[in-house]
C-alpha cells in the first residue's frame, strides 16, 4: 500500500497520540475516550473477544397481554431512563422524510439531558435541524454518516466529540462486538402492533424494510417502536421482533411518504454518463463477468441504473437470468424480477414505491439486513458472493484507493453506506467521470481513504477503462479488446491535461472524524478544514 | 401451593444436597456439576445477568465465495473440534424420521470421543439406537426430552449423567442465558445452499420450518448444516442464516419423509373423546372465550383436533374470524386459513404435508421460533397473548397441578415440548379422560410437577368440567350453565369410585432427571423407579 506518504505527521489538539496505520494514514489511537485499533490491512485484524451480551430480560416484567403502548415518545424515553451521555440510535429507512430523530432530541433538550451520542444508520439534510443541539451540548457527537450540512459543521471543527463514520456492515459489527453500546434504540415503523412487532411494507409511511434497525433491536438496552399505523397482533411480516421491544408509541405521522421514497431513481440523461454506463456494461460482458446465473449490485445513481438496464438487455437477448440482483431496489430492478430476468432481489433498502410494493408482494424480493449482507464479523456475508458491484467515488488515486466521504476541498459531505462492504464483491467497478466541476476525480492521493485499492478492480471513465494491475486475470481477458483500456496514470494525465493539476485541500492539525474499516479498525482520519 | 406434602425428604446418592422448592417439591441444588436455582414461584425468579456471548467471528476465516461445503459429516465434526465432554445439539423437526442424530454419535464412537452431552430439541423412538452409546460412555446424558425407550432407560437409573427436561421455550432460554453452552450444533436442513442458508419448506425431506434450531445457530460455537438438497445461493427463505454457519455437508438422505410428517393428525373417533371435545368447545363458547378476532392453540392430538373443528364451526356460523391460530399446523388449521376463518397461522412446527405446503405458499402461514413464541427471558413472548390453549396431561392433581412427562407408574415417557410455555395463555384448558387403563388421571398429587396449578384454568373430562377456584371470573360466567360444572375433587371421586384409589409409584432415593421451569429454575425431580 503506497498512500499517505505526503501526509506529514500531524499532532492533534484533542488526542494524545497519532499513529501511521497499515495504509500509511495518520490516525488517532484514542477516539472519544475509547482505545482504537489502527487499520492493519485487509483481513489482518482478527477479533478474539466475545460479542456484546445484552441484559437478560424476563416476561415477568412485561405486560402478559402484550400491550406495550405508552402514551407518548417522551413518556417512552423517560421510562427508558434517558440520561446524560447515553447513546441513542435511529435508522434511516425514511431517508429525508424522517420525522422522528429531530423529535427525540427536542425531548432530550426539554428534559435537560446533555451530551448524548446520536447513532443513526445514516443522516439526511432534514437533520440539519440538529445542529442547534450539537451546538448547545444536547448532542456530543454523531456516530454515523454526517451528510451535507452536518458534514460541513463537522469539517469546520464545530462538533464537540469526534465523528465516527462506519459502513452499514461496520455499524452492525460495532454494535455486535460491543464497540458501540446503544442505550436506547428508537425504531420508526410504518406498521407495528402493540407488542412491538414491526414492518416497513404496510402503512402510509411504507419504506419496504427495517433491516438497518436489526442490530439496534437485538443489542440495545431499551427499544422503542414508534408507529403511525398500529395493527392488532400479529403485525406480519415481523421484520422487527416485538420480543426485543420495551415500549410501543403511536403518533400521527412518522415520515413524509414522498420524501421517504426519494433518491436518484431515474436513469441518467447525460451523454457522458450514458457512455460510461455503456463502457461498463461492455467491459463486464467482454470480461466474461456476465453469465447465466450471475449476480450484481448497482446503486440507485443515474449511471448505475443505466448499467443495470444494459445488464437486463444482455440477459434478455441471450435468454439468461441473473441468480440475484442486490438492491437498493427500484422500479428497474423490480421490472427485472417481474420479467423473469432475475431469480431474486436481495434488498437492503427500497428506493421507490415499486420497490416497496414488490417487497410486500413477492417472496422472491427478499428482505436483507446488514447482518446477512455486510457484517464482516460474521461467518461470512454475502457481499463477497456478488459477481459485479458497481459503486461510486468522489476520488480515486493512482493505487486505486478510493474516497466516498469527503470532496477534494476537504469537506465531509457523504456517509459510507454499504460502499466499503460491497468492495468485497468478486469484481468491484467504479464508473466515475474524469472530472467534476473541473476538478479531476483521479488523484495522486485521496483526501480520505475509504476503500483500499486492493479491493477496487476497475475504474471506468468517459476517456477509458483502467484495470487494477493486481487483476492479471482481467487484464489477460481484455487483451485485444476494442474497448479503451488504459492505465490509471494515463487517465489521470488526461484529466490533468484538461483541468490542470489540482491543489491539495488545506487542513488544520485537528482530527474531526474518523473512518472505520469494516473490521472496526481505524482506516483514516478526517481533518478540520482551514477556511 | 400445596403439593409435595407427602414427599419425604429424600437423600440422593449422586447429589450433595436436596432442597424443597417453592412448589414443595424436593429437588437437587447441583445438577451435572452445575449450581441450580430451585423454583421460586411464577415470575418470582428475576435474572440479573447477561446473555451468552458467542465468540466474534471474522469473514477473513471463511471462504469469500461462500462455499462452506466439506466432504462429509465426519470431516465437519473433526473440523469443529469434536472432543470429549462437548455438548452436541440437534433439532427434532424430522420427528421419528430423523436420520442424522444417530449418525453423529456413530462418528463420535468411531473417533473414540467420550462423555458427550446430547442436547436435542426433542427425541423420538428412532433414537432408541443411542442407548448403546449411553451405555458405553460415548454419551453422558441427554438434556432434552427422553421419550419412550430413552425415558425408560433414564427412569431405571441407567443414564450416567442426570437428564434435564426443558420446555421448548426453556431450551431457548437456557441457550440464550448461557446455562447450556452448545459446542457443535448440527442442523439437518431439507434445503440449503453452500453458504449455509437453510429452510424446511423445500426438498424431499421438507418439514416446514427449522425454528427449533434457531438458538443453536445463534449461540453454538460451531454450526454445521446438513442437507440432501443443495441449491445455488441464495436458499430462500433463509430460515437459518448462513452467516451463523461454519460448514455445510451434503448427504444422500437426511430424513424419512413419511415419518417426518407423522403425528396424531386425525380427529378422534372415540365417543368419550368426542364428547370431551364438544364439552370443551361449548365451555369456551359459553364462557365468552370465543369472539370475532380471538386466538387459540390446540395441539395435534385427536381430541384437540376435534376441538379445533368445533371452533371452526362456531366461527363459520357467526361469520367470525380468528385473528390467529397457533400451530403445530395440520390440514385442519390449513383449511381454516384457506376458508378465511383465521387471519394467520403462527406455526412452530408443521405436522403434515398440508402444513408444509401452506407454510411454503401462504405468507399468512407464519414461521415462528421458540424465541418469538415461548422464550420467558425475552421482552414478552406471544404465548401469553393466546386466548385459549388446549393442552394434554398425564395427571392432574386436586390443586390443578399437572404432569406431562411421567406416567402414574413413575416412568419418564414424554418430553415437555411447548406445554409449559402455553400455560401462560389467557385460558389454559386440559381436556383429559377421567382415567386411562383404569388408572385415574386426577390424583391427590402428581407424580411429577410440570405445570403449577395457578396457570391451569379448566379441566374437562367426560364426566364434567372443573374450573380452577382462582378463576372467579370463569366461575361467575358459568353460573347457571347447563354444562356439567363440578369441583375437581368431585371428578376425582367419581374416577376413584370406578377404578379404586390408585397406589403411588415406588421410587428409589435417586434422582435421574430434573424438570426445569420456563425461567431455568428447578421445578421438580424425577426419581429412579423401583422395579
Amino acid at each position: 500500500m503506497q498512500i499517505g506518504r505526503n501526509q506529514k505527521m500531524r499532532k492533534s489538539k484533542k488526542f494524545d497520540q497519532l499513529v501511521k496505520n497499515a495504509a500509511g494514514r495518520i490516525v488517532p489511537t484514542i477516539v472519544n475516550g475509547q482505545q482504537m485499533v489502527p487499520y492493519m490491512g485487509i483481513g489482518k485484524y482478527k477479533p478474539t473477544g466475545r460479542k456484546a451480551a445484552p441484559m437478560i430480560s424476563s416476561c415477568a416484567d412485561y405486560p402478559p397481554d402484550g400491550n406495550k403502548v405508552v402514551p407518548s415518545l417522551k413518556e417512552a424515553l423517560i421510562r427508558c431512563g434517558l440520561n446524560d451521555g447515553m447513546t441513542i440510535s435511529t435508522h434511516h429507512h425514511f431517508r429525508n422524510g424522517d420525522l422522528l430523530a429531530n423529535q427525540i432530541f427536542d425531548i432530550a433538550k426539554e428534559l435537560g439531558v446533555k451530551n448524548l451520542v446520536w447513532f443513526p444508520s445514516a443522516s439526511f439534510p432534514c437533520h440539519e435541524y440538529l445542529i442547534k443541539y450539537l451546538e448547545d451540548g444536547t448532542i456530543n457527537r454523531i456516530e454515523g454518516s454526517m451528510n451535507g450540512p452536518l458534514g460541513k459543521f463537522t469539517s469546520e471543527g464545530k462538533m464537540k466529540g469526534l465523528g465516527v463514520l462506519r459502513s452499514h456492515g461496520g455499524r452492525y459489527q460495532a454494535v455486535q462486538d460491543g464497540e458501540v453500546h446503544i442505550d436506547i434504540a428508537v425504531i420508526a415503523a410504518p406498521t407495528a402492533d402493540a407488542f412491538g412487532n414491526a414492518n416497513g411494507v404496510h402503512g402510509t409511511a411504507a419504506c419496504g424494510l427495517l433491516g438497518f434497525a436489526l442490530a439496534d433491536s437485538q443489542y440495545a438496552d431499551k427499544v422503542v417502536v414508534v408507529t403511525d399505523n398500529l395493527v392488532p397482533f400479529p403485525c406480519i411480516p415481523w421484520q422487527i421482533h416485538g420480543n426485543y421491544v420495551d415500549y410501543t408509541v403511536v403518533i400521527d405521522k412518522i415520515g413524509i411518504p414522498e420524501k421517504i421514497v426519494s433518491g436518484t431513481t431515474e436513469i441518467t440523461k447525460s451523454p457522458d454518463r450514458l457512455y460510461i454506463a455503456e463502457l461498463t456494461a461492455r467491459f463486464c460482458d467482454e470480461a466474461g463477468l456476465i453469465y447465466d446465473g450471475f449476480s450484481f449490485q448497482a446503486g440507485a445513481g443515474g449511471t448505475a441504473l443505466s448499467i443495470g438496464i444494459y445488464f437486463a438487455d444482455i440477459l434478455r437477448d441471450r435468454k439468461w437470468k441473473a441468480r440475484f440482483a442486490r438492491g437498493g431496489s427500484n422500479k428497474y430492478l423490480v421490472s427485472m424480477l417481474e420479467e423473469g430476468l432475475t431469480d431474486y432481489i436481495l434488498d437492503g433498502q427500497t428506493f421507490d414505491l415499486d420497490g416497496v410494493r414488490s417487497m410486500r408482494d413477492y417472496p422472491n424480493h427478499v428482505n436483507t439486513s446488514p447482518f446477512t449482507s455486510y457484517n464482516y464479523h460474521g461467518k461470512g456475508n454475502f457481499a463477497s458472493l456478488v459477481d459485479i458491484a458497481i459503486l461510486g467515488a468522489t476520488e480515486v488515486d493512482v493505487h486505486f484507493n478510493a474516497n466516498v466521504v469527503t470532496h477534494s476541498d476537504g469537506y465531509l459531505l457523504h456517509g459510507i453506506g454499504g460502499w466499503q462492504n460491497c468492495l468485497f464483491s468478486k469484481c468491484t467497478i467504479l464508473p466515475v467521470p474524469l472530472f467534476r466541476d473541473r476538478l479531476p476525480v483521479l488523484r495522486d492521493e485521496v483526501t480520505t481513504l475509504c476503500g483500499p485499492g486492493e479491493l477496487i478492480d476497475v475504474i471506468v471513465t468517459e476517456r477509458g477503462i483502467a484495470i487494477n494491475p493486481l487483476r492479471k486475470d482481467l487484464i489477460a481477458k481484455m487483451k485485444g479488446s476494442s474497448l479503451p483500456i488504459k492505465t490509471i496514470r494515463q487517465l489521470k494525465k488526461e484529466a490533468e491535461d484538461i483541468c490542470g493539476k489540482p491543489d491539495n485541500p488545506g487542513f488544520l492539525d485537528e482530527v474531526v472524524a474518523i473512518v472505520k474499516w469494516v473490521d472496526g479498525t481505524v482506516l483514516d482520519a478526517i481533518w478540520r478544514v482551514d477556511k
